[in-house]
């Protein structure tokens, strides 16, 4: 019988497809990718039986995973890694003195050093929630990686001098209207672009932040243009606040009442969802972003994701943003996920390693509504697969039957920085722990540059002196 | 002026000396060591003036700490890694019959492997807590590390046929007197061994599986010999059961009764202990042991070690086993422990990054009795220090001024794969991510193939088919 030609042979793996309802493994797997897509997924005799190839990937002793799903991030926040931890009013009192000083360059830099990071540690997905800058999305098409990107907008004017704590929020529609006119047209721009690796969403920043007539007007839009909607709901008492003195009702039953708790709708965060309204949202069709390490970090709190997957609602993983969580990882925010909710409910037996496997591959990917493309292994999907090198030291060893340790060392034990090669779309992006695509000294050493600026920025402006985390400098603590 | 000779200088240091009740921080900072000791500390401008080196360290954009203290460890279960998590009554449906079938060769791989593990991850001190067996103490003779090697021993009778849950557990007298003087042979042999790197505790596993009389000889032992008593305490309801039973109180009221709230206690888990207790242990003088990782993976629990260190007593740091954990690293707990607490309090600012940090190092040293020796880096103390890559991704930038940010990110972005290299006692035991004094490949190929071996030995005992995660082996879900 003469065998097919394919590009790629993916051999020997412990082989972690994803498909059906647990994490469906195969013993000495392999996959035969064509162009972007995945052709064949069988055992490696099978395969080899079938097919010839350009290239062939030995994975023996590793396992092979769909690419990781990182739901929620703001990429460029990893030029202010590690400024805001620790403080009650971390937006305020810790990250704007930063985030006032970002420019163009910073921003950049930041997306650079986050996807960097990212894409070595096995996320081969980013839903990118930024207002659009420069390079932005040309970044993506050039490093490989898969993006949502998430053009955000809100309706805030430039001057608040007149405003004081629980007033309600001053906007400016003609603002606003125009970066909602700049959000739309950038995502119109760049949905489906890099050969349809990159999509976009509309990024409403959150419903507390633009006025009743640009919410009616956005959700419009993104009927219109077939976007979904990546927003921050019930992120916190904050908007709780806002919303109820503006409408007369929480933020849940105020998105109920416009028409927004739909499939269309990615619900970020919850975390001030009572779990009734978690539950209302889980039936509504709508999906949820769980950023654990973000909200743990920063308000020390665990989002109702348990309660919402309980009500059918599919649950993505996000990393947030690098100024309060620290890290752009989706390994760790499996750990954190699972073992948060373990102690939310007192119970170990919630969110099982599997579980949290899936809300990172094939939940998240349907979270996202790409699912018919990604988060999982099969024939017909893209090809976005990652290696994990079982041979780390905090992976051995490799226990198989009777009890399979895999899936929980992946989520327990794993850090990211087992994995040795990943593949986007067919096309190898790391390997063997070197990134192919782009210059990796090159970017950490221009988010350096880019961060001493900014520092100098923030160090001129008087503003900084109010910085909580000053009074911990002073006294030597960091 | 003549320089002074040292064995090394390390030089160009984010210096990180934990000296005072902050992080101590100094900017190009330097340390010379002669011996297995510290002789100076200051920058490296000053240092280099007064010394000249054998062997310099150029510690450029690295950060230098003390070595991390992981301070309960049961090292031989890393063997075991993965196979019982996610699952309630972790230690009779998952983890016994694997326990059951290790054997003398198998404990030595495990130990070897998680040693291994936490090396490469930045721990320079183990408090391993084992049944002595052969090869224990030497192996870490020849890797380098410090050791606090803590002998376990109970009274269970091997035969427990009679026994029903809910009855109070049997004890065999004689075997466990044998147990105990096995234990304190070995402990005496060892304390000071390997030039004082390796000193012991004596490791009573439980109160309540141990006789009162053996409870009362082991507390007149460790006093006639000078040796902390390394006991889990209130580490279970089952516990809190069986010692209500016996002796008509709680395990901590029991302790206090007869005379163990003291000094000499290293009380590891408390997890069953109520506040009041927690506060009770606390100002006694006695030490606890936290493990963060553990003891959510296993029961869903925060341990109180934040009202447990208000109350004044010191806690140290523990990665447990990797049968529950999964892995043998600091990085992993002190991120775990900060984020823990502050969702236990729902409180951000609870257990900030340098509060963490101290317990890994100097509070640390102090909870197990060795804070004249390590836990900081100060002249006359012994020269266990680590040096943390800060170019890695998840580590850029470098912030200095306003705010630095090295210390929330050692806690909350670091995986401990950052960590360069390692010196113990002077001596570099890890370079350049390579570790000189064990053949890794060795120790993990051994770990394999001992691992093989064992669950061979599972397989053939039908107790196996009883194990909890038979079922999601059976689903796929593993």
């Amino acid at each position: 019988m003469t065998k097919k030609q394919v590009d790629t042979l993916v051999i020997h793996a412990h082989l972690f497809t994803m498909q059906g309802t647990g994490v469906g493994y195969i013993a000495d797997g392999a996959i035969a990718v064509e162009g972007s897509r995945i052709v064949a997924v069988d055992s490696t005799e099978a395969l080899l039986s079938r097919f010839e190839s350009h290239k062939t990937i030995d994975a023996v002793n590793c396992a092979v995973l769909p690419g990781l799903i990182d739901a929620h991030i703001h990429t460029t926040c990893s030029l202010l890694r590690g400024v805001a931890q620790d403080v009650t009013n971390w937006l305020m009192d810790a990250t704007m003195p930063y985030g006032l000083q970002m420019t163009p360059a910073a921003n950049i830099a930041g997306t650079r050093l986050s996807v960097l990071e990212g894409l070595k540690a096995g996320t081969t997905t980013f839903g990118d929630s930024e207002s659009a800058y420069p390079l932005w999305g040309e970044f993506f098409e050039e490093i490989g990686v898969r993006a949502i990107l998430s053009p955000a907008f809100n309706a805030f004017p430039l001057e608040w001098s007149e405003w004081k704590e629980g007033d309600i929020y001053p906007f400016d529609v003609k603002a606003g209207r125009r970066a909602m006119a700049e959000a739309v047209d950038f995502a119109c721009a760049w949905n489906g672009a890099a050969e349809g690796r990159i999509t976009t969403m509309l990024g409403l920043q959150a419903a507390d932040m633009v006025p009743l007539e640009m919410l009616r007007e956005a959700k419009e839009i993104a009927q219109r243009e077939g976007l979904m909607l990546h927003i921050h709901v019930a992120q916190g008492d904050r908007e709780t606040e806002q919303i109820v003195k503006r409408y007369g009702k929480r933020p849940i039953a105020f998105l109920d009442e416009i028409g927004y708790l739909d499939e269309q709708l990615l619900a970020v965060h919850l975390t001030d969802a009572t779990d009734e309204e978690a539950i209302q949202v889980g039936k509504s069709g709508a999906s949820m972003a769980l950023c654990s390490g973000a909200i743990a970090i920063i308000d020390g709190l665990v989002p109702p994701a348990h309660i919402f997957r309980q009500a059918g609602g599919p649950v993505a993983i996000g990393s947030d943003q690098a100024c309060g969580n620290n890290c752009c990882n989706i390994f760790n925010e499996m750990k954190l996920t699972a073992l948060f909710n373990k102690i939310k409910y007192q119970d170990p037996t919630i969110m099982p390693a599997w579980e949290v496997l899936r809300m990172a591959t094939i939940e998240g990917a349907r979270a996202i509504g790409l699912d018919r493309k990604i988060g999982s292994l099969e024939v017909g999907k893209e090809a976005d697969l990652i290696l994990i090198d079982l041979t780390a030291p905090n992976l051995s060893p490799t226990l198989l039957d009777p009890i399979r340790n895999l899936v929980p060392n992946f989520v327990y034990a794993a850090s990211g920085h087992e994995v040795k090669s990943v593949m986007v779309a067919g096309k190898l992006l790391v390997e063997d722990y070197q990134v192919l695509t782009v210059n990796e000294d090159a970017i950490l050493a221009e988010a350096q540059a880019q961060a001493q600026q900014l520092e100098q920025r923030v160090k001129a402006d008087s503003a900084h002196q109010k910085m909580v985390l000053m009074e911990a400098m002073a006294k030597g603590k960091l």
